[in-house]
């Protein structure tokens, strides 16, 4: 904290210091930005850093909240306290509408769409635009600040879409890992499923063929009784499996080789899951194909696999099916907004994948929505709104992604102009760039930092010209 | 009528044929595009002309269609057809929502934001943006056509905001007379006025220092019951005047002033009402000072202005004091929008105006929205969401003000960069660039319509650059 950190607190109204040297503070915003029929508002959350604040017009460095506690993404965003201090950055992460403590309605039924149905990103960047102009307007210094947003993931999107649509607001964005071709017409549904394999297969192939095998033994195994009994007792798991769960379960399955493709990180972590460096590696190293025709032997095998991923602590009594082993990220919250807007087609083919096949059926995934939110899916709702990969007409935006992550396949992998600019980090799993520096990282993303931190000073830069220009331009306007 | 018409009619399922050339035509798109809380669907109007269309790729002329029944901007907007042969463009008008007979809740009532709430600026831009996609993905030869919107007044802020919050729709915009500035804390309130006043002051300073000296000779006037009956008859009143009616009374001189200022065009036209050429010079021409004290006959003088204005055609047996002559424009409707969204503070002063003075006051304006229409005004909603006079980050604007319009007021009147171009019409009237050309069109309307063509032009040819590029990219593009 610096000496500007009294008068803050009392400008921004905080409640209580918080970890990392982060205040946490509440705004008050519309529910619906859009509209007039409904005039509620809210508090949203979020934190602020200014330990390293050149409060005279310094930037603010903004990490768009995405789907889960925004001390989740705090603790997992490094880079952005890394380069705070070389840019006298303001540091703000924002907590997204409907997640964490950011409840519009608290306790809230995500079946109930009068109330649900305002979690959207559109109103979330609004919510975002609406903090920043009221930080630029009341925090002394930071009226002429310019603003660089951050994202991983969904909030990579909502990073780079910010920009896209509030160009008034945000000078410049780093969109890490942000799928925001994954959308229907724009990227193949097989896409996802095969970057996932080929992480798994740059350990060799064995590793993707022992994985493709499992889902028919699965299925032998589970057609009786007896099988999944023995199946819930080799694979440890907390509730027994029975057979109206069987598509849920494989689902679970599948998740969890998705989320070990995704934090494939070069060193220990616990973004999703505390594992240890390479996860992927150490999860094939397990895998071995010699099982001939058991089914048994060869699901034995698997579930060393599913052991390192939900126990590698050692802590866990059991395997909970209904889970991926992360509880600050909100699934039920993300499980709406895949129901609405969000809707990713994926399909699986066990051929180019190692995935059980499975093509992607618009028609079951609306009536699934519709049983489980009462919401009708609009697939081309993000596409219309944001503009898939035509977004030529903006500017300002690094996308990051890593070849591990399977996200990658609905990333931005080739600039599309000057200021659009795709980094690729083939040694890269989700968002790896936004972690803190670590002596494990891989030169190429120590090199896609060195990147976006250029054009983080070339926005700024280019921000203080306009500045001059727009302060030229009022002085002399004239009705 | 072209070759493709048939070919277009049978994929646009038009109804009839409409004036103008006109195809009329009907899309289905949602209530609320950015929520899921409301989903219903309503259809909105479009006309669409392809006499001149190059159906080969040839752009798209599209007019975001404003406060009114679209056949009324048809009728006003010869220059998109002036035009519209040069580049071989497709003529599309699209109707606002909650105007014309694009109506999401028929018969609505205005103070029911359950249902009029979403008479919004952005859920009218996100259904001209789902039929620009419709038209591109089902016209053939329209999938790569540019698209130039086209706008005047409020329609011209909506060209204007298309382009900066959907440039992956939109190449570029021609915003006439769009007064994207006339909103708190941009354009101060006392501007507006001081235009219209300006307007009737090229004729010299007596007359407006003759209307000035009017509101002082109404309110002694209509202190009394006899004085207000005298007003009534020497006014030719439809409704005689009482007390409780004199602030709207004022307010709609107040209005007729204002219209004036904004249709005074070179030539005789019929835009908010029947007017002959340069309309203030006609209606200064009748104005005298020589009443001495006589409220009588100041008022009597001012007569022969309000008869000018509402009985040019000889047609009016009395003067109604409900309207301003126009039965197209939908007054109700701006008026919610007015109360909600589009709230442009005026004031006036008396002294650099010719006006009562009269300071704006936002606590009364609320209370009377709420009154009207039971909804909360939200005056920074416009500038949150677009910017204000901090568009840099966009592009390929063409701002057209004219500065007798009082309207320029709230105009970018100055050039914001190389691509957002500020064109002045020194003696140009509201959105006078976007009526057809006429022999009696000043010099300074024909050079602006010549720099409107030529960044259409350069706009264009942009847009096919990026194109290739785009093509080149979607083919590179793996995963």
């Amino acid at each position: 904290m610096d000496m500007w950190t009294p008068l803050l607190l009392a400008l921004l109204g905080a409640s209580r210091a918080f970890g990392y040297g982060y205040e946490e503070h509440w705004f008050t915003t519309q529910v619906d930005h859009f509209s007039f029929a409904n005039n509620d508002v809210f508090k949203m959350r979020y934190l602020v850093n200014d330990s390293w604040w050149d409060g005279d017009g310094g930037p603010i460095f903004f990490y768009t909240g995405n789907e889960g506690d925004i001390e989740l993404f705090l603790e997992n965003t490094g880079a952005m306290f890394d380069i705070a201090p070389e840019f006298g950055a303001l540091v703000v992460f924002a907590e997204h509408r409907y997640y964490g403590q950011s409840q519009p309605y608290p306790n809230v039924s995500l079946s109930d769409p009068a109330r649900a149905g305002f979690l959207t990103s559109e109103q979330a960047l609004a919510d975002y635009a609406d903090l920043l102009t009221h930080l630029r307007a009341t925090l002394p210094g930071a009226q002429a600040s310019p603003v660089i947003t951050f994202g991983g993931s969904y909030g990579g999107m909502l990073a780079a879409w910010f920009r896209v649509k509030y160009p008034h607001v945000v000078q410049g964005a780093i969109a890490s890992s942000a799928p925001i071709l994954q959308f229907t017409g724009i990227t193949p549904c097989e896409a996802f499923g095969q970057v996932v394999t080929r992480t798994f297969g740059k350990e060799g192939d064995m590793c993707p063929r022992v994985i493709r095998k499992s889902w028919d033994a699965i299925d032998r195994l589970t057609a009786d009784q007896e099988g999944m009994d023995w199946l819930s007792d080799a694979w440890n798991l907390c509730s027994p499996l029975n057979s109206s769960q069987l598509t849920d379960f494989k689902q679970w399955l599948n998740d969890m080789y998705t989320n070990f493709a995704m934090i494939d990180y070069p060193y220990p972590a616990s973004f999703l899951s505390p594992l240890p460096g390479y996860p992927v590696k150490v999860a094939c190293s397990y895998l071995h194909d010699d099982h001939g025709n058991d089914d048994r032997a060869l699901l034995t095998n698997i579930y060393d696999v599913i052991n390192l991923y939900f126990n590698y602590t050692g802590a866990a009594d059991c395997v909970d099916t209904g889970s991926q082993g992360t509880s600050s990220l909100g699934d039920d919250g993300w499980d709406f907004q895949a129901c609405t807007e969000m809707v990713m087609p994926m399909c699986y083919d066990g051929v180019a994948d190692m995935f059980a096949p499975s093509p992607w059926n618009l028609a079951e995934y609306t009536a699934a929505c519709r049983a489980r939110h009462n919401v009708q899916p609009r697939p081309l709702m993000a596409p219309l709104l944001y503009g898939g990969l035509n977004i030529t007409g903006s500017s300002n935006i690094v996308f990051a992604n890593g070849l591990l992550d399977p996200w990658s396949s609905g990333g931005v992998l080739r600039s599309l102009s000057d200021s659009l600019v795709a980094v690729i980090i083939p040694n890269g799993a989700h968002h790896l760039d936004l972690r803190g520096s670590n002596p494990a990282d891989p030169p190429d993303v120590i090199e896609a930092r060195r990147v976006q931190r250029e054009f983080i000073g070339v926005w700024i830069k280019q921000y203080e010209k306009v500045k001059d220009r727009n302060a030229f331009n009022a002085a002399k306007k004239r009705w």
